[in-house]
């Protein structure tokens, strides 16, 4: 039978096709930048809240997937940034885990500390590492709630091989919040 | 542009079908058989992980959503029973939030406690209150790894004005778990 409620989730065009990238980007800010820069073009376009993510191959600097927060967009609450980025970067590559045999090591770039889901589905996603720009604290302040994540969250990662590094180009991400508070822009899990 | 990277999340088609229901289930045992129909279903037809989710209207009993697990199918670490549950119910309702204006309440019922991830999705899903059959103890058991859940995590829904009860049809919540070891069934997340 066909399913009337299966769903389908993608990208706003613009996102889709900024993540067609043979570029290598060597640095962690330069990886940051481009989390950063589809959380600000996705307040620009109005396509969602002010989150973006990436995935990155850790050693070649090959981007996989790009994540844009598409809750608001696609009226799908589990849709942050970092689950749409994992998401594509699993249909991309075919596996439910990008640890997965014969794969390089992935790394999750985001443009905002993960909440409680995110932090969780990183787990299962098989990234190595978990690189952060907006801190916890800058989410909380703009009336997002982040969930229930506690230093023993991060320590628990930590204990299975997930390096989480916080505040890369922060200032730049929190002015990306910023920008989307000041139009007024939906906080949709407050 | 076309968008190679979109993703398709649906149930297997024995699921969808069942989803398809106007009766009304009065009790936590009645709605908690069902999410462990699901589980045992999933089991049985190959199509996934042990685990099964369906959300009820609190007051009427209506049954909104199915979730089976759909990780090796769908080739998705995030596509946990509860999530798939989550994603059709706001698909269906066309609503980023369970707890939108004008509507009833409404309830997860879950084969097993939820993991990490499915907790914070539940926070932002909107439903006021979950009800869970197996423990984590059971799922660990297994060697399927919850991620970082704590008491204060718990606490953290309390707060925010969602009650928790564990353990409803634990025994035959848990008994659909064994039947998948006992097929070797892949542990994805171990």
């Amino acid at each position: 039978m066909t399913d009337p409620h299966a769903l389908r989730v993608d990208l706003p065009g613009w996102a889709a096709a900024r993540e067609v990238d043979d570029r290598r980007y060597a640095t962690d800010d330069d990886r940051m930048r481009v989390a950063i820069e589809v959380a600000s073009a996705n307040v620009t376009a109005g396509s969602g809240g002010p989150f973006g993510a990436a995935i990155f191959e850790e050693a070649s600097g090959r981007l996989v997937s790009l994540g844009a927060n598409s809750v608001v967009r696609l009226r799908n609450s589990s849709l942050h940034a970092e689950m749409v980025a994992f998401m594509r970067a699993q249909a991309r590559l075919g596996t439910y885990s990008l640890a997965a045999e014969g794969l390089p090591a992935h790394a999750l770039y985001t443009s905002c500390d993960p909440c409680a889901m995110c932090l969780g589905a990183a787990l299962w996603a098989g990234v190595r590492r978990i690189v952060c720009g907006a801190t916890r604290q800058d989410a909380v302040a703009l009336q997002f709630d982040e969930g229930p994540v506690f230093p023993a969250s991060y320590e628990y990662l930590h204990s299975r091989g997930i390096e989480i590094v916080h505040g890369v180009l922060r200032a730049e991400a929190r002015a990306v919040l910023q920008r989307y508070r000041d139009r007024g822009g939906v906080i949709y899990n407050a």
